[in-house]
């Protein structure tokens, strides 16, 4: 048998090759793979389904994620992709793979973080599997939510001439997470253990001073906040964007997925995409580029949305909302105009972890 | 910070203990954690959720399981969990952690095998994530179902008096492992190949015979079939059980859940277990006792119900069902009376992969 690497055809290439020849047989299936969650139609209202895989070394590390802020986290992101569909989360499932490193107290603290999240959110945790693992700590979350079916905003709805927004700012979260590896890759120099959490309790007087006024960064990476917040304003407002995603894998990316499954080209501008001063500030002192962690960072789970231009005034005073752009006919591609005026098209780096992982 | 092992509380104490503490806050969550599935109202019907996590060199080993065959089970034991609700499976997500020894044509096989069993059961596959992973295989499956609020059967609703029933047969599964296992180890010593798959295309003469006239065993290993038959008779002929789970881990742990829960205790005989005869001969072969294996094997997915005396002509009626006992008052315990009469209590193995893992 012939033998094809993974990496040729990347994660996204993978899912679409595996899933291009399904069909449905059961007729409360609406939506299947390709957006931000499944859509059933069991009842009046919608059920919405996403899921998330999370491995130890690939996405997390435990030098110096806190294992609450990671419980925290796994529920987070999966939340983040109900409400990008425009739904309310409701239950979640937890399944793990647990290695005998850890313990019970661990396996508490995990808990106790997804329990938080749950709490927050008002979604309830109703089921899921416990097992042995031979390699580390697995975690796997399906969370399920409802809508109304007329709310549903899927990727695919972007028309020429919509606004693009985002949330918050972008590349925030990368930059936590250059910081956290930098003082991780210290305190290796300078101690023997290599369990040693960065986060939890740092033995060395250089680990603190390295975070401080930076806390806002490593926030950022480490318990990010689904926006429930913009979903519920723009509710509010009477404003139901067009297309939406979350920004899990970088602006590029995202964008690129929206325009291809819209069928539309898009224009952003460098100098309206959102960036946070200290995540500049902490990119030149690391010698990297903030418009590309910006836009090709991932994790910061802000909303990728466009919007009807009629929408413009409202949406600009609800706050925390920044226009970046505007869809364009399919022909244009997908540009970025930098500060300069000039135009290159968007590279979308995105998740490349089967390249890394060969 | 003290540190318990995990061992100390088993899978089901950590669930226990884990989950404790969870309150609900969505009006639609009906049922979570401790049943076959979790029971949500989201309309007029009840939606059914359900999840398994397999990790490789725990649930699987890819040194004498297809690809294929994996892809059908991961999918085949969801089932069966919505089956052991009297529900009907309807929806599935995957998720799937896959490390660099995978090539593009090994995953085509593991969701031939997935695509396989959606198709015969009608289950739409409509989502999921794929990422890197740095050690080995793991899947992570979630199914949705749909049932009739008053036809869901939960576990804690055996009353005393009342038959216990299993179908098929017991520790067959377990038989097949042992083959297989026996088979590899016997191969190791002869070759060097620590990747050759005993049932893809055994290059030593002496493997194939070794399974002539046991194909059935390793097929209960392989490629177990969750009992939609004995659910769709059941309907048929008007029977609803009182209580039922499948049996994934077991007779006497799965029972042990049941009495729990209902609050009964239970008598079951040992000759009236239902037990392959070729799985019998290879026990004795392997100086094994088909008795322990039937209890504890696991793997096995037949159904373990109980039902009204009421329903006994029907049942025997339908065939592949077995009358193994009855429910008592709680004060009995869990019995199991020998062939030569006598009296034992009931031990759940169940699942020791904690213990092994350390």
């Amino acid at each position: 048998m012939s033998r094809t690497e993974i990496s040729t055809l990347g994660e996204f290439g993978l899912i679409r090759h595996l899933t291009d020849k399904i069909t449905f047989q059961q007729p409360s299936t609406r939506k299947g793979v390709g957006d931000d969650a499944a859509v059933m139609a069991y009842g009046q209202k919608r059920t919405l389904v996403t899921t998330d895989l999370l491995l130890e070394g690939i996405h997390f590390n435990l030098e110096y994620v806190p294992l609450k802020h990671l419980g925290y986290k796994a529920v987070a992101v999966n939340l983040s992709d109900i409400y990008a569909m425009n739904g309310t989360p409701t239950q979640i499932t937890v399944s793990l793979g647990i290695s005998a490193r850890f313990s019970v107290e661990d396996m508490e603290e995990l808990y106790a973080g997804m329990r938080l999240a749950c709490e927050k959110y008002k979604v309830d945790m109703v089921g899921g599997d416990t097992s042995a693992s031979m390699t580390g700590l697995t975690i796997s979350i399906t969370c399920l939510g409802i809508a109304n079916d007329k709310d549903i905003v899927y990727r695919s709805g972007a028309k020429v001439n919509d606004l693009i927004c985002v949330t918050g700012n972008l590349g925030t979260a990368y930059m936590g997470l250059q910081l956290l590896e930098r003082e991780r890759l210290a305190i290796r120099g300078t101690t023997d253990s290599p369990t040693h959490r960065l986060t939890d309790s740092p033995t060395t007087g250089d680990s603190i001073p390295a975070f401080e006024g930076r806390e806002y960064l490593l926030e950022r990476q480490l318990k990010p906040e689904p926006r429930r917040d913009i979903i519920d304003k723009l509710r509010e407002v009477g404003i139901r964007p067009t297309a939406m995603m979350d920004i899990s894998d970088g602006l590029s990316s995202e964008l690129k997925h929206i325009c291809q499954q819209s069928n539309v080209g898009c224009c952003i501008y460098e100098d309206k995409i959102p960036i946070d001063f200290t995540a500049a500030e902490v990119a030149e002192e690391m010698n990297l580029n903030i418009l590309t962690c910006a836009l090709n960072g991932g994790e910061d789970y802000e909303l990728l949305f466009t919007c009807n231009l009629k929408d413009y005034e409202k949406l600009i005073a609800l706050g925390d909302i920044y226009l970046v752009g505007h869809i364009t006919k399919p022909e244009y591609g997908t540009m970025l105009v930098g500060r300069n005026g000039e135009e290159i098209a968007l590279q979308a780096q995105g998740w490349q972890a089967f390249k890394e992982n060969v």
